[in-house]
């Protein structure tokens, strides 16, 4: 069915609160990826999707129009079960490095594209590149023989996948516009499918350190996102997790690195660690395994070493320095200066877990502008997650700075980052606050 | 104070429900003026308070900028009390050709300018082009002379008035967002406070003919204007006025002319005359004279021809045939084709008013673009209001064409237009639905 454009009766259709049609919305993205929908035709449209929501087949055939923009990823010819697994973006997130190599060890096949860190989250890319030598630039068939051969890879798209999402995201970032459930599951989705992976889950993080602060809109996020999964035929789940304080006690490039080492090679437990068994095994359970069963051999997995193994083979074959595994504090580059926070006695009550973020972008680890270099050397590690009780000269924060002045102002900031309750016990937050689609254990 | 310009962040504050402040605001539409801010930020800026609403102190500050960035017509050494009046736009709307008159002869001066007909509603200027020779293309000079000399002149804006108005409406207009009190106000407002006159009365239509169709929401926006007028040091006043039905008898520009000579030599009676005498006379009460007398002045002034001869006056200084008063339908254009609807027997329930506007367009009165001529003899004579009980063969309307064919398809469109009840009577719709600012008689 063929529909005449005529973009203001289509906002305004949105802006009196009425859902589009297929047909409607398909003409409306259509008309504004050939130049037929003006710029501030479509904003308006966005203003008016962001204030009268749109519904979930709406977000269905967003996400349809963005993968059709571009190019997408043929995965259909590698052996394994293909898996995907995708966080919206916190602080201290290093589960990538864990969780692929966790999913690998258990025979499933992960080729993730992934991103570059912008604002106050960090990007899988510049972590690894931490390592050195390492190569994010894989052609698809090296990608492909690489994923086929050892189980996993993480590089850096090659193709143009979703293209539409790319503009429309410039858009939103200038008009205001991005606050929108279907907008953002749309986005997720779309590079998701882009992605090729036939089980997708998705960590969709909640708390003062991600995009989501309010608990039920990060629910709704997730269910969406799963619908939407579902709608387009990919096994899809979705972990809505807290970051209301950094994940890993690392932030930063090389440290998360360092700290990913750990948990791989069995020297390091907690939250952090927590999360990767639970991401892993939600999403081997995508593939058709029972809970207990996949949590069983994703435990196996660490255990065994299998998955440090397989976290090895991938630095190699990206052409990283493997040593990273055993010595990872003389492999990846250490910062010049490292200055400490004590904030004096107290309980731990919270982090301003974004800004943390922002500091440590601040001391070079991440970028204001996408044009930005980052510097793998610095970063904060915190070493009082909330509840931690204090003495008078415990350190709560290392700061790996590049200078001298930079860690004396990383310092200063962070005392406001931290909240202290006197005396009082305060109760460790929830790790996984709901589950969409995957049972657990 | 200044406010570093940070558009994302003024439209997030809006589109979150907020007032911005004056500085905010005039720093956002100062710097879309500039072209620091872009149209699709402004288009999102402006669904965002479509959605959420303006403050009437955001109204007025949209008024101030829309006035400040262009020309304004100085009219402080006038001699007498400068009056304006203005209708949001309605069908068969010729008030102007007797309201100016009225006041004139009443002592008030009327620099009035005008505008063209654009969609289902008439414009004055072509209007009064429909008598032969009639020029609307005074200079600034000739304008205020002609004024300060017979009281009253209805001319084409020779200056830049409210540009920043216009480049906002053409942007309104394809991205879905007219329909805002506010921004509708700051409109209306910033061209009667450029047109420089101390007095304004605004004639706010409301029924299916009218921009506004809910009485509260007309209600609204005269209070509004009136606000705005106000807050600007004018004095200002506004009735809210019934356009379920066209408002004089005639659709079209020369047969609006005709009837609009009608009322001044007192030929004709009922609801136009009706409206012309209240409008008059509340522009008159805001000139700090009492109702009572502002009424019988304007009274007075009609049946003593005192208002036909400023009327003749106007004309002649305009270098049209002064004969239109005495011989009106000799002097204008006439029609080459005449047919009649003759519905059949009924009692009048309803017109579809703004039907009748697009037909009267459609025949060649009006304009579908800008750059389109006006045919100054064709239009129609609605016999019939509601209320009225039609015989089988009684006449509805009389269809002035250019030729059959028009005729024929005016006929068979106007048939859809009137809606017949069988037996029962209708009541008329009351003219005036509210008075804001004036007190009325």
């Amino acid at each position: 069915v063929s529909v005449r454009l005529d973009p203001p009766r289509l906002i305004a259709r949105k802006r009196d609160g009425h859902a589009l049609s297929v047909d409607e919305l398909r003409a409306l993205l259509d008309g504004y990826l050939a130049g037929e929908v003006a710029e501030e035709q479509m904003s308006a449209f966005l203003m008016a999707g962001v204030l009268r929501g749109f519904t979930t087949d709406e977000a269905v055939t967003m996400t349809d129009v963005f993968v059709a923009s571009g190019d997408t990823v043929d995965l259909s010819d590698l052996t394994g079960p293909t898996v995907d697994k995708h966080s919206t973006g916190g602080v201290g997130d290093t589960c990538t490095l864990v969780v692929a190599p966790l999913l690998a060890a258990c025979g499933a096949q992960v080729a993730k594209l992934s991103g570059r860190g912008l604002g106050h989250t960090g990007g899988t890319l510049d972590k690894l590149e931490a390592i050195p030598g390492f190569r994010v630039d894989l052609t698809p068939s090296r990608l492909h023989d690489q994923v086929e051969r050892i189980g996993l890879a993480v590089a850096a798209a090659t193709g143009d996948l979703v293209p539409l999402d790319k503009r429309l995201y410039a858009l939103r970032d200038v008009t205001g516009t991005v606050p929108s459930s279907a907008l953002i599951a749309a986005s997720v989705m779309s590079k998701k499918l882009a992605g090729g992976a036939r089980h997708v889950l998705l960590d969709v993080k909640c708390g003062n350190g991600a995009f989501m602060t309010d608990a039920p809109a990060a629910v709704d996020l997730a269910r969406l996102c799963v619908d939407i999964g579902r709608a387009h035929g990919r096994q899809t789940g979705a972990l809505v997790t807290d970051m209301s304080q950094p994940l890993s006690q690392a932030v930063g490039n090389g440290l998360e690195v360092a700290h990913a080492v750990d948990v791989l090679t069995g020297q390091r437990e907690g939250r952090f660690r927590d999360l990767c068994l639970d991401l892993a095994s939600g999403a081997l359970e995508l593939t058709g395994v029972s809970a207990a069963e996949a949590r069983s051999r994703v435990e196996q997995a660490l255990a065994s070493g299998d998955a440090a193994e397989r976290f090895r083979a991938m630095v190699e074959a990206q052409e990283g320095d493997p040593a990273v595994v055993d010595r990872p504090r003389e492999v990846l580059e250490a910062a010049p200066v490292v200055q400490t926070l004590r904030p004096g006695a107290g309980v731990v009550a919270g982090w301003d877990c974004r800004r943390l973020g922002e500091v440590a972008a601040g001391l070079g680890a991440g970028r204001r502008r996408k044009e930005d270099d980052v510097d793998p050397a610095v970063g904060l590690e915190v070493l009082a997650p909330i509840g931690t009780t204090l003495e008078a000269d415990d350190a709560a924060v290392h700061v790996h700075a590049r200078s001298s002045d930079d860690a004396a102002w990383a310092v200063g900031e962070l005392r406001s980052c931290l909240h202290l309750a006197e005396g009082e016990a305060v109760p460790t937050p929830a790790l996984v606050l709901e589950r969409v689609g995957v049972e657990g254990t």
